[in-house]
């Protein structure tokens, strides 16, 4: 018979296993509050656009590669209000989600053997990609206020003295993944800075920006530029609802240029560009202060699990937006075992090795509080500290356990 | 100030130009009729799906990572009826167009130095993907009945003498792209006892099969095989809408399983997904049948374009299905000339070099009839005979001119 294992690569990708459906307590991943879908609208935005527009999906990339350009205009729109950036609409490149963003700019820029700098606990996927490219990576610690601008200084020197010139800074300013924490604009203005004399570009990652909860956001690190550097991207996927795979890359033509022959995917998705389009003009702006609300609403009922049925045997920053919370153990309890033995009794959750290249990154933890329902966090929280105690004996008193 | 072009590596793609808007003839691409969208039934699944179903968006694949569950059972049976094959939903993959498809497979089975056996005219966008991944294509003639069995078992002789295994035989063998050829039943059972002799995976490239006008189409090429040999992949982008990023990957789960770590995307478009389920269970059969039959039409009132303005200087075979017409000019026609200066006058062809390595490429041209409306099409034509007589003095009449 056929045997696919004859015509693989050695260093080939393990195999997938078959989905077995979601864990009964889901803190993993970027799911979204299932009933802030505003269904009825974008209802309403879908009748309306394929009524009057559907015609135009008869041809890939009606409005030209960049995108639908409704949608690219709206993106300017709601850059300018809320990153504080202008820029026009071919500066403004749709894609399929933010992480085909990441893809294509490590594409036009990346080779095996490269180095780049990265907040050394971030986002899962880039640290996939970038292992996957062969890339070396060298991190930057997360402060209570972002990157770590003096390590970054250092690092900078360091590469400088070895003749190795890193191909570009990775951050998530707004909202951190996942930490949550915020960069302040003077320190933007200072990565910047630090970014020009050593004349290395800056991408920035500013997919959870729009759920900041109380204060305004800072910002953007690419409007507060003036050279051009920073390739920026973000997404719908958190603001409106992640089974829709729209984001968009946002650079001065020179960069764009040259990333745009990398997509070769003829086109994102027309309809969801055509929906979302309708869909964000009219209601987008409102639609995140109801989400905001509800996420914070969330974020509490997870911290108040979290204090209850873990008590002081945890660490965490309080969240003042996004979906996550990033938790510290003492050290004798490792997320990764801790993981395995939890995904046992369907509670799944991010072990920190996955999020963070940190030396103590093994007794970190995120969880996601944006889709599982109130009951659901309470129990999943309560099920996995008695899980926890049993494996590695803390905490050692559960409220209503003992 | 900030130079992109420093940071790039040596062989990286040229730079895209901006784009300005579509030719007046546009005989280019993949492009469909956009009158055949059918928007009216498809805002209807919208709204259906939307209002019933629409929750689901808030998280990330919601049925799993091969994609909507439902949109995979009605591939199934699709796949049941057309192309005759069996097939599980676990053994389909939801892609976000069968580009995808293409990238997945070449992800997963290649790397620089391999090499790849395909029909030598193909589709355009294999011949750069394989390029661009410094891959060894091997390119095999094809005939009236499709690909050269006899040459593709010398070829297949020589590699095993040179000690090479070839990584897969890439094939488009129902409305083969651009040829528009059908290869029958018996020829495809020999193709896969060549494949099993010389131990061969076949990549079947179906993405035209929904467009064959008259006769039964005969059984796909993986419906013949025994020995999960054959991945095939298929799409909606030419059978509902190209805006439409939607296509599908089927294979043995045990390939499917080596093939789905490489898709790192978060899921394809969860929106379209969900529409096109609900419209194709409704409506799919009866509108491939208006389809074939418009497309039939404006295939008809282009090769009477063709004869009319260039009589006997060009040939071709008539379609019998698919988007596109394949022709070869006297050997003093360069088409990629003729392509340059017709593009100065709003006319848009795809020069045989982009679609075909073999050595007579450089006469060949491919139309596209299915997007222009039948005034584009006799227009167009006409001035393309101009523009080729003005350059290369055929043909010497043109019909209404002289």
């Amino acid at each position: 018979m056929f045997n696919i294992d004859n015509f693989l690569h050695k260093d080939m990708l393990p195999g997938s296993k078959k989905w077995d459906g979601f864990p009964a307590f889901n803190f993993v991943g970027g799911h979204n509050d299932e009933e802030l879908v505003p269904i009825k609208d974008l209802e309403n935005a879908a009748r309306k656009v394929i009524l009057e527009n559907g015609k135009i999906l008869g041809k890939y990339n009606y409005t030209g590669p960049l995108g639908y350009l409704p949608l690219r205009k709206f993106v300017t729109k709601k850059l300018k209000q809320g990153a504080k950036m202008d820029c026009s609409d071919e500066e403004v490149l749709i894609v399929s989600g933010s992480l085909q963003a990441l893809d294509l700019v490590n594409e036009t820029l990346l080779k095996e053997g490269d180095t780049v700098i990265i907040e050394e606990s971030s986002y899962g996927g880039v640290f996939t990609r970038l292992k996957q490219m062969k890339v070396n990576i060298k991190g930057i610690p997360v402060q209570e206020d972002g990157m770590d601008l003096s390590i970054l200084e250092e690092t900078l020197i360091t590469l400088k003295n070895q003749g190795i010139f890193p191909r570009y800074i990775y951050t998530i300013p707004t909202i951190q993944n996942p930490t949550g924490t915020v960069m302040p604009e003077n320190k933007r203005v200072d990565l910047i800075k630090l970014a020009k004399r050593f004349n290395v570009p800056i991408f920035e990652d500013d997919c959870y920006a729009d759920l900041i909860w109380g204060e305004e956001r800072p910002p953007s690190i690419r409007a507060l530029d003036d050279s051009g550097r920073v390739i920026y991207c973000g997404t719908f996927s958190k603001s409106i609802a992640p089974g829709l795979r729209v984001g968009y890359l946002v650079a001065d033509w020179a960069v764009l240029s040259r990333v745009l022959p990398y997509k070769t995917d003829a086109g994102s998705g027309g309809l969801e560009q055509m929906v979302l389009a309708e869909y964000c003009e009219q209601h987008f702006f409102e639609h995140l202060k109801t989400l905001n609300k509800q996420l914070e609403k969330k974020s509490l009922i997870m911290c108040e699990a979290l204090d209850k049925y873990f008590g002081n045997t945890i660490e965490y920053e309080k969240p003042i937006g996004g979906i996550y919370i990033w938790i510290s153990f003492p050290e004798y309890v490792d997320t990764s075992l801790l993981y395995s033995h939890a995904m046992e009794s369907g509670v799944a959750i991010n072990p920190g090795v996955e999020w963070s290249i940190e030396k103590e990154s093994n007794k970190k933890m995120r969880l996601c509080f944006a889709n599982p329902i109130q009951s659901e966090i309470e129990n999943g929280i309560k099920a996995l500290a008695v899980i926890c105690q049993k494996q590695f004996g803390v905490p050692v008193n559960i409220a209503n356990l003992n």
